[in-house]
This record gives structure tokens, sequence and C-alpha cells, in this order.
């Protein structure tokens, strides 16, 4: 019995929501893919208020699903089993920009924009950025350790992390929140908890990086004679250029979809896009990194409506594969040597087990991160058949079933393709460790 | 009793040492402060042979200290309990520098030295360098989350392990070693290992990022009014410069001690060293962002001898006042908002105690690290005085009682200066679930 008087009593009566009316919206995901059903959502408004209901749950052994901005890809935050759903989004609060340390305090409850604008404001940038940023939480993005464009100059949401406060599975709050460079004091507890989709602790605040915020930007793009030749540029342009801030790629059947014109004179099989930014106008140097390559396979742009333009043609690949239907969406990574290989292999993959599908492929190849998009008439395919063998052509190649979206409940079943028994058995061990009740988000990473 | 023979069975007779006269060179640490004893050390030569060695320690209930180059300053790497040693030096294997990926495989064994060699004839450079280079092994490293000079631009050694291989206190073997800059398929063991000080599992190789080999340097020495000036100053820089690499600090009594002449016109009390690499030459940047400063407060150095003229300065701070008695020392990191009170303050209170003492301070203000060295008459202080005070005011500042060399044994005892009991409680659980018979390094860095 779900102890609703109780829970009130913790964070006020209106903050415990239990009309299946109102419940629904926090038990399905944004994607739609993921529905469950939910006795409460219990919304705290302090790290206090957390710790007391996560006590609570202990002692009663109610399961619990945290929740942020619930822009998740995987069915991670999403009360699949009837959990109570734990929404953190009333903690937000944000700390004054401390500009000696480039650091902020902020909330698990805060969404990406608000701590974007917040740091500009502060005279700096926050170095994570993606599509869901006005509804994705601080909070969802530490717990799913968050990607994104710029994660090949700044990392990802771990790099970010220089301090760390949460509430353990039996109540008890931790807090490591100084934020400094050098601390050797223990076990990473930051990083530990940052990636862990909510399975050890519950956050509720960070000590937040911050980077420079740079005026000077320039945007290149490049046609290219495959994805080895588009390596091999990154891998140069990595050397030479520490104003590297993005580089994507795509290809020629992705930007005919899009149908955008391309700026440049030919067609070209493969496209690069990359981005620079410093404090000073990078024009020049990334203009004479790229003097080895054709003029007519480049394109260059440093007014903003221009950089915007160029980048059109890589960030409408996502709302124009979803106009012509649904497809199988699997985010992997590929280390560098097999990229090339898993390109021309993973289409012959997928139209071997629906020869009317298209793959599309896209993403930020600076970090090796490829977004597969198949679509095709998925009902004349076994169940998962597409996602069996992307994944496991993404295994055998040294790749890793999930870039930047986690595990959650989608990519479960396929986590013993990257990961040992021996690997599992640690991740259990360390799960008990900080729950051994099993109370927190207990359906999602680590298979039972 | 200790089963050499089944060690020499595992390892090969001549890698089980256990003559007195050849362990003790493994039971004591290169400050000899700390000494011990050990009745073997054994030197297995691959990661097979590591878990063969520590499945049967473990199911003897036989205590482990793994050593590296054995460098440590805190005494994280020597048998203080009669353990056995497991020296790793062996496994000294290094992959081809993956140019595409800029990573590289490397051994436990190998020092680090050997590391950037092979990284500079690969094109590329390791974003790491300490003094200790050419003893200090990448096992050690990871071990203790090792840091220096360049944590400013690249972090600490955390950063650069972007995978890892380990054997489990029981002998099995943890691999995941692809390196993929997004990969969110479970808890990050990578991290969680780096810094966990030999306490959770024998690490037994790592894929380590590496960083562009810039060729255009620049060095500048300022003089300022002041640590908080100096940090003014930082902070700007690093908002400007992406080619920012180190940024030092020292005062006007330890240049004074070391004796070499400043290139500066007039004296001041406080200096900070900067330098910036970059492909291109970096000069002009750096002066257009000095130029706010006096001229006769800056002198800049471009060619390599002037460069470690500069250098010099900072550098010989530690042979120096080695050189005038044996200090205290102490590695500490301040958040910028209390470094400038941490600096007036400690001066005070280790005169306080011995008013015969003086306090040098110098380090790394980039990364807020500071090196705390108290030389005086120390027969006049009760023992640990100085240090408590020390790392007392360190902790009532917000700072880390060690920022780069770890708590090992000689730490420990002011490890709840940084740590509450709830956050000691769960390092107790993550160590029970790595090694529930408490046989790796079981006398450092968790107290009992």
């Amino acid at each position: 019995m779900i102890p609703l008087d109780r829970f009130a009593a913790i964070v006020g009566e209106r903050h415990v929501l239990a009309d299946p009316e109102i419940t629904n919206g926090y038990a399905v995901d944004w994607t739609g893919r993921f529905r469950g059903q939910t006795p409460a959502a219990v919304r705290p408004g302090t790290t206090e208020e957390v710790a007391a209901v996560v006590q609570l749950c202990n002692d009663q052994n109610i399961a619990v699903v945290p929740q942020g901005g619930n822009t998740g890809l995987v069915g991670g935050s999403v009360p699949l089993n009837g959990e109570i759903v734990l929404s953190l989004r009333r903690l937000d609060r944000i700390g004054e920009v401390d500009r000696l340390s480039a650091q902020v305090t902020a909330g698990a409850g805060l969404p990406l924009a608000v701590v974007q604008q917040h740091a500009d404001a502060g005279g700096l940038a926050f170095g994570i950025d993606l599509a869901a940023r006005d509804t994705a939480t601080v909070g969802g993005m530490v717990a799913t350790n968050a990607g994104g464009t710029r994660v090949l100059r700044y990392g990802p949401m771990r790099a970010q992390v220089a301090g760390i406060e949460a509430v353990l599975a039996d109540g008890r709050i931790v807090s490591h929140m100084a934020g400094l460079a050098k601390d050797n004091t223990g076990y990473d507890l930051a990083g530990l908890l940052t990636g862990s989709e909510g399975t050890l602790a519950v956050v509720t605040a960070v000590r937040l990086r911050l980077v420079p915020r740079f005026e000077n930007r320039v945007v290149a793009l490049l046609g290219l004679d495959g994805t080895a030749a588009a390596l091999e540029v990154v891998a140069d342009l990595r050397r030479r250029l520490s104003s590297l801030e993005a580089a994507e790629l795509f290809f020629a059947d992705g930007l005919e979809l899009v149908g955008l014109p391309s700026p440049l004179p030919n067609r070209f099989g493969t496209y690069l896009l990359v981005e620079c930014a410093a404090a000073t106008d990078p024009t020049d140097e990334l203009a004479a990194a790229l003097s080895g390559i054709d003029d007519g396979a480049v394109a260059v742009a440093t007014a903003p409506p221009q950089r915007a333009a160029l980048w059109q043609l890589r960030e409408r690949h996502t709302e124009t594969i979803n106009a012509i239907g649904v497809p199988h969406k699997l985010d992997v990574t590929l280390p560098p040597s097999t990229m090339a290989e898993f390109v021309d292999r993973v289409r012959a993959a997928t139209a071997a087990i629906d020869p009317t599908s298209h793959c599309y492929l896209f993403g930020h190849i600076g970090d090796g991160n490829l977004h597969v998009n198949v679509v095709g008439d998925h009902d004349h395919e076994p169940p998962d058949a597409v996602d069996d063998a992307v994944l496991q052509l993404v295994a055998d190649l040294g790749g890793s079933i999930s870039a930047e979206h986690g595990i959650g409940r989608a990519k479960r079943p396929w986590l013993h393709l990257n990961r040992s028994e021996t690997e599992l058995d640690v991740f259990r061990r360390v799960k008990h460790a900080f729950d051994p009740n099993g109370i927190l988000n207990p359906s999602v990473l680590v298979p039972p």
C-alpha cells in the first residue's frame, strides 16, 4: 500500500499527484514508446524532502523511478512496473556564476537551457548542448551522462560535473560540492553516479564546470569521398586546431532527403561539417588547415545566418527522416578503425532483413557516434531483427551499443554484447552496495 | 604461510623475490618515510599471471600491495603490514599509436617517460607530465589519479583513461578497452578504479587518450600584487586563451631562496608563470591578453633556453627547500574564493606552532593546487601539529587535504576533514563490493 498521506506530510499535499489523468503524463516517455503506470508522482522541493521520501520508500520497500525532464530515449525514467515517480523538477535553484572557478551550482531540476542562459549572463558558457535543451534537466543529464555536439571539445556530462550532491537509497545525503580540479580524497562518487541512470542514488544538485563563451565562430562544409577520408580530416584538424568544437558527418542520401541545396558545386558521397570557436577569429586557422582540400569541396561560413544554413543540412536529418515513417533509431559508437567498414556493412545488413528499407546514417563523427535510422515496412520483419543485426555488427566491430542515450529498459537485452558476465557481476555488486533493497529504478540498466 | 612455490609456479622462480636484501627495496618508498617489510615481491609478466597470483592470494587470505614505480608520497604502495608486494613493472607492453583515435594501449608497468616518447614518435603527446616521469608507472598514475602541471588544460589522469583492464580481487579479469568517447553502457569502472589506490582492483593496462603535439610555445612571468590578483589574471586568461597550458604560482620568499635572478626590473610579492602551446605560434594572442599589465611586470620568452630559464624559477623551489631542512610537505587544493585567505592565514598558523619556522608556498594555481612546505626545527613541535593545523585550515576554507598525492597511509587520519561519515560508509561498501576479503592494499585510503 502506497502511503500517500505520508508523502504528503513530507512534500505537501499538492505535490503528491495520484489522479491517473495527471500521473499518466509522468508514466510515458516523450517518444510514446515506453508507457507505464504509477500510483503517485511525488514532487519534493528540497534535498531534505527528497531524502525523507526516499527513506520512507526504502523502509517500506517501495520502488522509485527518479524523473527529470523525461526526454530520455531508452525508457529509463518511466514507471514501467508500477513504481512511484520521484519528480525532481522542483529542485530548480541555481547559484551565482563563480567567475574565478568558472563553475556554477545547479539543482537537478533545472532545464539545460536555463543553465546555458545563466552561464551566458555570467560571461561564460556550458559545455553541453543538445536538442532537448528546453526540457532535459541537469539531473537527467547527469543520470544519463548526456552527450551532444560538443563532446569532441568538452567531453560528455561526466566531464562537466565537478561536484555532486545525492540522496542514497536509505535517505542519507552525500555532498561533495567544492568543485576542486585536483581532489584525491577517495573514490570518485561523482563520476560513478554520472551515467548510473538513477539506479545508485538520486542526484539532487551538481557543481558544474563552465567553459569560455566564444564570440568568434566559423563553420565549414566539406565534400569527401567516403568515411575513411572524413576520419583522416577530423584527426588532422584535431591535431591542428584547439578551436575545433564540432565535427559532424552525413551522406548524399540523407542530404537528398533533407532537400536543401548544397553550397558545393559538385555532388559528393560523404559530407563533413566542422565548427571552430575561439576568443579571436578562428577563420584563418581553419582555412590554413583546410588548404590541402580542393576549393570546390569546401564551403566556409562566418556570418551567423550562413553558419546556421550549413548546420541545417545536418540538423534537419532527424525530422525529415521521421516524416517519411517511424524509423528504427539506434545510437551507437564505432572506433575510427572500423567506422568505414561499419558504414558499408550496416546498409547491407539492414537491407538483407528488409529489402524495401533504407538505412540513413549521420552523427557526431568526432566522437565516433553514429545515429542509425532504418526506415522501411517494419511489418515485414521479425520483431527486433533490425536492432539485433545493427547492434551485433556494432559489437563485432568493437563499438558501443549505446553512445549517448544509455541502456535504460530499451537496450538492456543487448548489454551483454558490450559487457562480459564478470563486468555485469561487478555492476550488480555495486548496485547492491548502494541500494541493497533494490528500490532505485529497479528495471533499468543492470540485467537481473 | 606464504606459498612461495605456488607463486613461482605462476610467474617463474626468478620473479618471486624473498631475499630480504632484495625485498627491502620494494618495502620502502622513495622518500624513506614509509618503510615496511614483505615476505615476497612477486613480479608477474602478464595480465593472466596477475590474475592467477591475486586469485591465489584471495583464496588464502594473503594481503597484497600493488606497486608500480613506487614514487608515491603518501605510503600507498609499500607493505607496511607485511603484505606481499605485487610489482607490476613487467607489464610494459605498449601498442602502436592510433593516429585516428589519438589513443594508445599501455601496460601498467610502463614508466611515464616511455609513454611520452612513444606518443611523440607517433606525432602526438601525452597530457600528463610530472617530475617522477622516469620512474612513475602508468598503473601507479592511474591508481593515484596523478596530476602535474598540465591538469589545467587536459585534466588529471582520470581524464586520460579511455579504457581499462584490471584484475578483480578474486582473480577475474575485466577489460573495456575500446576507448570510445561516447559509451553509456553501465557504470564507469575506469573512472572508479582511477584514484582508488589499489584498493578495488589491480590495474593491468589502460587505453590512454593522447593530445596534439604542439611545436609552438611561449612562457610569461608576471609580477603581481598578491594571490587575489593572480587568480583574476588566471581566470581572464582561461576565458581568452584555448592555448593556455600551465599557470604556476610562487612568492618573493621562495624566489629569494631559489636565488636565481628575476628577469623583471622590480621586486614583486607574487609571481605567476604561464605557458601557452599551440599548433601555430601563440605569442601574439598571449601578448594581447596581457596588454593590460604594466611592461615592467611581464617577461615573455619564446626560445627554448629562455623558456626553460623562466620555468627554473618555479621548478627549483622543491630542491632548494629540501636543501635547507626536511620540510613538512602538504599538497592541498583551495577553491579560488578562499585561496588568498589561505595564503595569508597558513603562514600565521604555522608560525604560531613554531615561531622559528618558515612556510613556503608554491604550486599549480590554475588547479587551485598549492604545495605547502614548512621548514623549521620540528623537534620543538608536537608530532603532526603542523600537519594538523594546515589541513584543518584547508578544510575550514573548503579545500581538499589531498590534491595530487592521494590519501594512502599518510593522510588517512585526516580524511574525515573532507569526507562525511556517510561518504566513508559508502567508500567501505564499495570496497567490500569489490574486495570482500579485504586483500587489496588493506591499510590505505579507507579508514577501518
